[in-house]
């Protein structure tokens, strides 16, 4: 059984549509494929919807981008490998918090930004899964989440502040969120950004910079639902 | 007492030649200086002497830049702080592995690359020491070591190799060596780097690279001993 996570529960029209664009893009993953397996709500109906398809007998492989996946994998009876035995993968399939015209994401509100950006670079292609609320017209409405090393964290936040934020340290049931790599998040709070790859490019050049939460260049294609219809992009 | 380390003992010219370095930066700290303390042999006889003056009433703060260097700084009674504490330091003093004669630098074979970056980055001024041998016309002689996280790390090391090295995950006693942040770090054999700040740049710039050991305009003073005569750059 997955455990209860209240996923499976369908309220709003939001998770209606989460449920509808994740269903949707199991039509992207063939028969053969090693898929990277995303993070989020919208990424765990992709992966109920897939696991029906190996009951059936259809044949993948997947690397999860999160400990939470793995888990969801593990209990829905996906098969899973690992980076020591592939070198690389077919397609990933992942959500985003922000999607940009130009198909640049901002992502990691869920912690697990770094673990999302290898899988994601691994790929020879990604899908992007969401609801219609996620197109924005610039990325930034929400915080760009920053990962960087615990040792001299201060520091670094202070750095990355001159690029025109006030990062707050991530927090988790009153303690210091630790991401999946043992590392702090920091959450950025930017005007809308008007070049994500500059700002990318400089926050990554930072010393005790692991990796940011804007993703240039890696989507290939966004399955979108609005009201449950579903829009390709 | 200092723990049984072998680095009381000199039995090479090159011993005699990091004691003497080491002892004659010293001077450059001043009463009252928050300093950042660097790693390895040649700093261990910095701290030495620097605690004699702590213990003549010299009041210095220490960040230290590895977990070893803390053991000795308590060992050795050098007063600590960290970076909730202080914002900046006045000096750091470190070592290196290479020198060039831009006061470029190689460093991280004693796998605390990331920390002793952020510690020379946070100083005012830096000051590196060491023997003769450890200047040369271009870095890389000695491999590059680069910090990558443990997740996805055949990945990483698999796109540094394009930039025309073998990446070899470090090992220490048979199992893979895991640095004070808990990532793996690969040494890259590079042929002499004719540019080394686009070579970090770019790696840097990879997904899963946490830091790399070319510390490019961090230096601002070299203080080399050949023969135990003391060199000044």
């Amino acid at each position: 059984m997955v455990e209860k996570n209240n996923y499976d529960e369908l309220i709003t029209s939001s998770d209606y549509d989460k449920k509808a664009a994740g269903e949707k893009s199991v039509d992207f993953i063939e028969d053969g494929m090693t898929i990277g397996l995303g993070s989020g709500s919208t990424v765990y109906w992709m992966m109920k919807k897939l696991s029906q398809k190996v009951e059936q007998g259809f044949q993948v492989k997947g690397i999860p981008s999160s400990q939470r996946t793995e888990r969801w994998a593990k209990e829905l009876h996906i098969p899973l490998t690992n980076f020591h035995e592939v070198q690389t993968l077919d397609l990933s399939i992942d959500g985003a918090d922000e999607i940009d015209p130009h198909l640049n994401l901002l992502k990691g509100g869920g912690g697990s930004l770094v673990r999302e950006k290898i899988v994601n670079t691994a790929s020879h292609y990604v899908v992007i899964i969401g609801e219609k609320p996620k197109l924005v017209s610039h990325l930034g409405n929400t915080a760009v989440p920053v990962e960087i090393l615990p040792f001299g964290w201060e520091m670094t936040a202070n750095y990355i502040s001159h690029f025109g934020c006030t990062p707050i340290l991530r927090q988790k049931d009153g303690d210091t969120f630790i991401s999946d790599n043992g590392n702090y998040i920091v959450d950025c709070a930017f005007e809308p950004i008007s070049n994500p790859k500059a700002l990318h490019d400089q926050l990554k050049g930072l010393v005790g910079v692991v990796e940011t939460g804007l993703f240039v260049n890696l989507a290939d294609t966004v399955v979108i639902s609005e009201d449950q219809t579903i829009n390709i992009l």
